[in-house]
């Protein structure tokens, strides 16, 4: 007998321009239009096998290895039910030799390879693989765009990370929110210098979750609904320019304007949501400082902070200056575990903390080990992935497989 | 021979509606209008005693005892020339008789009885009292909203403290500055109860002076002008008319809301401008725990916090909920010194930190000693006050007088 099985992976991706907002909860379709870059998967990934079999009793996902029940009209049953419709309306209403796979209980194993207590949002990577192995085991004719259509609901970033490169997410305007999808503005290949330091921040305290933050900020912000209408338009044109043309200081302005924007906007909620902490804040101070050295010296921007729904810094640069990046972080964040050096950026002896010449040590005080409890060298990559079966999440029996 | 001499004190004021902009940087327009509560000079004050005399050689300031130059074109001098065109214009000119103070240099001394340590800004009550004591010396026939005129030249805030109470600082629209001063929406007596307790957070760092924050801020921020034209003239009206019908509960949404916008136009400022930092934020977070059990218990508000450009928290509240609210920051913020108790909250045995029935206590992490270093109880209070020669901080050679 078939075995009806396909494994994928996909990437994390990292808003340039933010989303921050719902005009419809249900469907997920933002108020404002949102641009990532996607990290490189050999990194960063989610991985997913899913098994339709009619032996299976009910719809099943394991989330690294762990039973998370599938809730009835919740948005993973969603996302499930989208693609079995699109099976059968896309493959078996026109094929009559294809397998009913759309009528079969679906088995489904997803795996992160990084760690949740790293504070990186899973759930892009994650709603993205899932699609993305369901559509292959389904052999939808679907491409990227469309099925960034039911990532979106599963998700609403998931959406950016069935492409890899530089995607935007187009708000769309439709109430049904077909046009409410994923493009790609450029490859990967197409600006493949583009590197980024991810510094995950330690933090004491669980902030407000994005889902309901973003609502009470659509409810009580004065300033969201000017964002939404007279900047985040511009900046969406303005930022795709600066990609077309690799121009990183356009970039890199208007990606640490952004941040700062929808930090903002996030203080001017009711209450008032803070994300970043006193140790995102010094990252910042490093990076402005960084910056205002490297603009005299080159006349050019060398970095970009931003930061998403939490303290985690993430810093965009060209590989070039990737080096000094990690060297100025880990002057003010000593770390208790070994830089992954990835890039073979520091041969056998490892990191030394250290800055630029003409660089003001005073901008920041240095802190204490686990301030930053680790720091990630990627570059972007590219988009969801089909693996082998040798890469199955899924044993035999259709149930997960024992990681090492 | 006559001594020519005032003394006068003048009170700090604390905005509810934020003076964050200028419009015209040499004569100290805003981009937006500003209202805040006066705070009781019994507690909070500086002092000024000005002196004219024919053997002076030039105006001389001292500022706590320390010789402070008088910059040529700088505010100082702005103010003590206007002052002394006024006395010739309304005083000498009119009255043959009335001795030439206008042609004699002046000698200031000026105290403020807190510690610039607090990090409370002393500019505002300091040049209150500066034009004051100029304008009792002199004479002048001049009402405080006129006054307030010159005060805004020496600092924009100053204007406000130019009376009790209640004040509003109108922004104007005319090019000479002729209508952006301070009046009264309401005297010390409409509502005596407002109280404040003022946290005085322990800083590392220096932030951006307010002065040179705010022009960054009118240059890169892409929301500010939405909040000048399109909010702060709303709020103006709603706070005015909170105060006019004592509805904490208004006053209080309207004060937090726009403390956390100030902070959200500065985070929006490239570079983005933090001034509240992680203790900052957590006081905050006691506050809307605090309140959400108000609302529950009493369907009020009881207290609203407010921040400027520093990390020192001002809790307006009611003289009711004061006391619980004192004991709620020593809950979290344990003290070096024992609390100055000027209203007998709570008699010998000193404040003990706790939290009101039903207060989730969660909501903060409690602090070591010094994060907040000082705990300050005051209340609403009076405009400047003429005081009496004894209390001169002039020596009869026209020099400061050594305070005990």
């Amino acid at each position: 007998m078939s075995v009806f099985q396909a494994t994928a992976s996909a990437p994390v991706n990292i808003a340039c321009i933010k989303y921050w907002g719902k005009r419809d909860t249900k469907l997920i379709l933002p108020t404002n239009s949102s641009l990532s870059v996607t990290l490189d998967q050999d990194h960063l990934r989610s991985t997913t096998t899913s098994r339709a079999d009619p032996s299976f009793k009910k719809d099943t996902l394991w989330l690294n290895g762990k039973d998370d029940p599938i809730k009835e009209g919740g948005r993973l049953a969603t996302c499930i039910n989208e693609l079995k419709r699109l099976r059968k309306v896309l493959v078996e209403d026109k094929d009559a030799s294809a397998p009913k796979l759309s009528t079969y209980a679906v088995h489904i194993a997803s795996y992160n390879n990084f760690p949740t207590a790293a504070g990186l949002a899973s759930s892009a990577s994650g709603f993205a693989a899932l699609v993305s192995s369901l559509a292959k085991l389904y052999e939808l004719p679907s491409t990227p765009s469309e099925l960034s259509l039911i990532a979106r609901q599963g998700s609403g970033s998931a959406c950016r990370s069935l492409f890899g490169g530089y995607v935007a997410w187009e708000m769309g305007t439709k109430a049904d929110g077909s046009d409410s999808y994923a493009v790609e503005v450029a490859p990967q290949s197409h600006w493949p210098e583009m590197h980024a330091v991810i510094c995950v921040v330690n933090d004491a305290k669980k902030g407000t979750s994005s889902t309901s933050g973003m609502q009470r900020t659509v409810e009580t912000s004065a300033l969201l609904q000017h964002r939404i209408k007279h900047v985040v338009p511009k900046r969406m044109a303005d930022i795709s320019a600066a990609i077309q043309a690799r121009d990183f200081d356009a970039f890199a302005q208007i990606t640490m304007a952004d941040s700062n924007q929808f930090h903002a906007v996030a203080l001017d909620t009711e209450p008032p949501i803070f994300y970043m902490n006193d140790v995102s804040k010094a990252i910042i101070a490093l990076i402005v400082e960084y910056n205002r050295v490297a603009l005299e010296k080159t006349g050019h921007l060398k970095a970009a902070y931003t930061y998403d729904a939490g303290p985690n810094a993430v810093i965009y640069t060209l590989q070039e200056n990737a080096k000094e990046i990690v060297e100025l972080i880990h002057k003010y964040f000593p770390q208790k575990e070994a830089f992954n050096d990835r890039f073979q950026l520091f041969g056998g002896e490892g990191v030394k903390g250290k800055v630029v010449e003409g660089f003001n040590e005073a901008v920041a005080q240095p802190h204490e080990v686990d301030a930053v409890k680790g720091i990630i060298h990627t570059k972007v990559g590219d988009g969801p992935r089909t693996l082998g079966a040798e890469e199955s999440l899924l044993n035999a029996e259709g149930t997960p497989k024992t990681l090492a």
